[in-house]
């Protein structure tokens, strides 16, 4: 890696400020690409933000996050499933290619259930983002998430999921974070030959206090980022690669530390 | 499930108290086991705490833990080993009839290395724990600890791993709350057949703040606990099932509140 051609910027990872002073920071710093979170959108207004990423030349690497399939009731998933083909319809008009799932709990401890309502949603939603044009990446998260944000936890099931779909409309998402424990990481990222349609780099550190905020710039944690990026790009995914970091310390830099840091990092560690 | 005679209060659910106040407490309120942890059991003495045990008419589970075996140098492994052998020693001598193995975070990023040396840890263990009929127990540990307590997280890794060992020497340990996430849970548990060698109960809550104390009491969380027991018994592990809580309001409650609860909430919900 001799380049942050690359590069993206998870607006998550600059959690503090808004839209506009992320892209500006982008931009100033050299960092090609931004992913939007849909939080931040609604501050700014889809119109705008598609202006501001234009005029500042920063392209959108994704949107985050479409999903949250599962629900108690018929109603509440199709509720669901409406707001998915609004993220859909963001990502569009961004012009990001990938809207990343993170496909939601359990509404209740049938997690099996949960699992054929993510499928169900999915197969929904996917018509609607094909004709679009953006393509849905499913995020396996950590199984330290499964009872609050994510019943998919592992590649090896966002890749069986995946399977039922043409790979132009349906991928993954591999993000370091959530898959650096899996004793069939490299095995299935091979699997994943094709599918790969977002990869995510962080650190994680020891040791573990709150495991939502427990990640860390490249290079402090425990992660062999250097072998997943390898093996990820060996299967076939050369796309942007995003710095997704939630970490309080993190989010109280200057940017204009934090992004030349952010950019030194992923250079000597990723 | 209409009787505890298969309870067994893991001495960790009690970490306020020392050996001799858990097994009266069991003893006192018709807990048949009690699993003991190494560090309550040096306290005591193991053979003041075998008096203990015998005389209160109180069995062992098992002993917590022995395992942590990658470490950066050859000698230190070789440490790792001994101290494993005198957990063996220890657990003979109380008459539980497995030792669990937590079996370590890898020194550095190099997990695939650290997973090696677990193998080779066991290997070196297993003669000497069948010398002195001492099952060994590898318990997966939940992803969220693979940084700082098992690199082995997924029963079909403890189960690979037991599979070079006669099974009379090396079995697996199933805790609910390391393995409720995985999408293969029902699958492995059947693989496991006849190589479990502890069942292990609690619950998960949400939200999650602190992954290593997040424990709760059975039916408090998201855990398809009668589920997850029915298939550990299909898999015929027909042992003792301990409670094993690490949570600070249960650690603060009085024994005698603690305990009648404990039973209630096992008859009810495991």
């Amino acid at each position: 890696m001799d380049s942050v051609a690359r590069l993206s910027l998870n607006q998550i990872t600059v959690e503090r400020v808004g839209l506009a002073e992320a892209v500006e920071a982008c931009a100033r710093h050299g960092v090609p690409y931004v992913a939007v979170w849909r939080h931040k959108l609604a501050e700014v207004g889809l119109d705008r933000a598609a202006r501001l990423v234009r005029d500042a030349g920063v392209r959108v690497s994704s949107v985050c996050r479409g999903g949250m399939f599962p629900a108690p009731t018929p109603a509440e998933r199709a509720v669901r499933i409406d707001d998915n083909r609004r993220a859909v319809d963001e990502a569009a008009t961004l012009g990001a290619e990938v809207l990343v799932l993170v496909c939601g709990p359990a509404p209740d401890r049938d997690i099996a259930a949960a699992r054929r309502m993510v499928a169900d949603g999915i197969a929904e939603l996917a018509p609607y983002a094909r004709e679009r044009g953006v393509r849905l990446g499913i995020e396996p998260l950590h199984p330290a998430f499964a009872a609050e944000r994510s019943c998919i936890t592992t590649l090896r099931e966002a890749r069986c999921l995946a399977q039922a779909f043409d790979p132009a409309t349906v991928g993954i998402v591999a993000d370091v974070y959530h898959i650096w424990w899996d004793p069939d990481l490299y095995t299935e990222i091979d699997r994943a030959a094709g599918r790969v349609v977002g990869f995510h780099v962080s650190d994680w550190l020891v040791p573990v206090h709150d495991v939502l905020m427990n990640r860390g710039m490249m290079g402090d944690g425990v992660i062999e980022l250097q072998r997943i990026r390898t093996a990820v790009q060996d299967a076939a995914y050369v796309g942007p690669i995003e710095v997704e970091i939630m970490n309080e310390a993190v989010w109280n830099m200057p940017l204009d530390t934090l992004l030349p840091l952010m950019k030194e990092r992923y250079l000597a560690c990723v």
